[in-house]
């Protein structure tokens, strides 16, 4: 099935689908095609969302699945997708089971934010954090989210609508890939997040003395590129010495980045993610500190700026205990993570209590065509889903 | 004469003349000029060498003085043609002393190597190492040398004749701002110099593995970048340590080089310097050594490839000694140094022996507008010039 959905994509390799386009228009009609044969009444929202619905009691609160259709450019085929599917896999497994609550399985239009420069477009719809004004952003060609949802045969003025936080909701349960190595390398399926780590960036300027390679004596330069190494450094020694803190460098560019020029100017961007927010807060005041003193001893002129932060996202312990408890009626033990990466459960977070279920992915690779998940681990983690649902019952 | 000179130039801040130009046309005229008033004989080589001529005794041998008239773009005022100038105004002072030997002006059309992808096309063209198929060598224009040569009204075919190695040559000694520091630090107004430095270049590429920022523990992450910061502060290290040895890494590039990704790879250059070979050498090894061990303590892939190589030119003893004698003759001590960048002596080393004299230019800096030489500091480099001459008598 996710072979099938893989093929609704804009070129090889790997799978590239993005919102609002043909490839999405293809994907919603086999995704409304495997809701249906579960007996799932569909429909798209106002945003994008596909939505297939098994009604519950007369009046009774929604269990919420789901995750997002999207992908990003020569992407794999399990991120996002998978979430919608197994969701799915596991009602078609409990068809005959009355439940005293309704469940919904969705599928977000866009979380990947690849084609236009936000994302979570469908999830913040839901939980009434959606930003009217949004619809103004462009992608590539010019073409702004409005036009492009008009394209798609939606009417963006009815996303205001679709705020659930008068409704009675259960919570929102997302099946995802774990994109990251840890159930890998511990050898096990599945993973109960335990929370959606925060994040917070600073953008770092170096400024030092440019002058000629050749000319210049070691004794008296300043290099703001060797005072880089040594931040770079810095961060890693103390993410790594401190629990549950992350701290990575992957952008970063010299001035005028000539062979036989001592650098003049370096910028960066340090981010920082932890699943407690207390542990970023100090492990980013940490590094930064260290930084500033490196940057005095080298005569570098230092400045920093935060650019962004996003507050950690806890899951609800109520609702991650039920699925660790569903994990282990199948006789192993699941392993709790938190998310290092954003999901459609960080916007729902707004709405509702939320947990995620991870599945192990080869390599911990995802973003690329190599993604791999496991079928045997994705069927173990549809009995989970469906003891889950018995559980909550 | 140098603010005279300076307005040669394509646009502004600064100067920025390129050989085979009208700013270069206008350049020679004046410099044509200064010769002239000098007594000097004048004309222009097949390479657009500007060449003014007084005679010594008949059959008698020649010293060459010179520089180039060409800056890099948005230079400054002083390199190259301050070293023109300055033997030019020191042949003025002795018009009337008799010589036993001829002496020779230049002004080299082009050192910097900015136009076109060569350099030292008027100095190679006399020590007879001048490659022809250089000429079909073209600007960003498409113009290659070759035609902008003729179309500046040179014959590029009479280049091969310009070959001076069967000539009587005293040796060529060139008066140039020291584009760093040392003079300037130690408050001492010329410099003689040892060697020029040789050069060696290194392309150094690491390899790991990319991930995703927030969902790759610090534990296990094979990130190129953080193994790079080791390496440019080995480098940094063993040149601080090492007595006559500098290296740079002035550029580093990082792949993919996005906010939220662990890079996969890195490429940098190495560039190591010293006016002694075996120095070189011996530190090229040790810090390559120790990048070896580094990466491999990472499980970082390394490679390195050797780019270039131009081994030092020591200056000729007996012109050197000449020239502090010079300078002592003014009473006080000329500093000894080597010359970390290259010039038209580089080249003119394989013709005759060579020297070089060394004027202190403000806070080390030039290829800027910001170049600075101090009129008195020049002075002294005149007088320095006729004692050489009167002592070389």
């Amino acid at each position: 099935m996710l072979d099938d959905i893989a093929s609704c994509s804009d070129g090889r390799p790997g799978v590239t689908r993005l919102p609002f386009t043909s490839e999405h228009h293809r994907a919603a009609a086999i995704i409304k095609g495997w809701m249906e044969e579960t007996g799932l009444a569909v429909h798209m929202d106002a945003a994008g969302t596909i939505i297939g619905r098994r009604e519950g009691v007369a009046d009774g609160p929604t269990l919420l699945f789901g995750s997002h259709q999207d992908s990003v450019r020569n992407g794999g085929k399990y991120d996002g997708i998978m979430g919608v599917l197994l969701p799915i896999l596991a009602l078609r497994e409990i068809k005959n089971l009355s439940l005293p609550f309704s469940v919904q399985v969705m599928a977000f239009a866009d979380e990947e934010g690849v084609r236009f420069p936000t994302a979570l477009i469908g999830s913040r719809a839901l939980a009434g954090s959606f930003d009217p004004s949004a619809l103004e952003l462009k992608d590539q060609d010019g073409i702004s989210i409005h036009d492009a949802m008009v394209e798609f045969g939606l009417r963006p003025d009815g996303i205001e609508s679709l705020d659930l936080r008068n409704r009675s909701i259960i919570g929102y349960v997302e099946t995802h890939i774990e994109q990251g190595p840890v159930l890998d390398n511990e050898n096990v399926p599945l993973g109960v997040v335990t929370a959606i780590a925060g994040i917070e960036r600073h953008h770092i300027s170096l400024r030092g003395i440019a002058g000629h390679a050749g000319t210049t004596p070691m004794r008296g330069r300043q290099d703001p590129l060797t005072c880089a190494a040594e931040f770079l450094l810095a961060a890693e020694r103390i993410a790594s010495e401190t629990p549950d803190l992350i701290a990575t460098i992957g952008k970063l560019n010299v001035l005028p980045n000539a062979v036989n020029v001592i650098p003049g100017e370096v910028s960066m961007i340090l981010e920082i993610r932890s699943a407690v927010d207390r542990v970023r807060e100090q492990g980013g005041k940490s590094i930064i500190n260290e930084m500033r003193e490196i940057a005095a001893g080298r005569a570098i002129d230092f400045t920093c700026r935060k650019t962004y932060t996003q507050r950690a996202v806890p899951c609800d312990a109520k609702l991650k205990n039920l699925l660790k408890k569903a994990v282990y009626s199948s006789h192993y033990e699941a392993k709790e993570l938190p998310s290092g990466a954003t999901h459609d459960a960080s916007a729902m977070a707004d709405l509702c209590p939320i947990a995620m279920l991870f599945v192990r992915c080869h390599g911990g690779i995802s973003h690329t065509p190599e993604e791999l998940a496991e079928e045997a681990d994705m069927q173990e983690a549809v009995n989970c889903l469906v003891n889950f649902l018995k559980l909550l019952k």
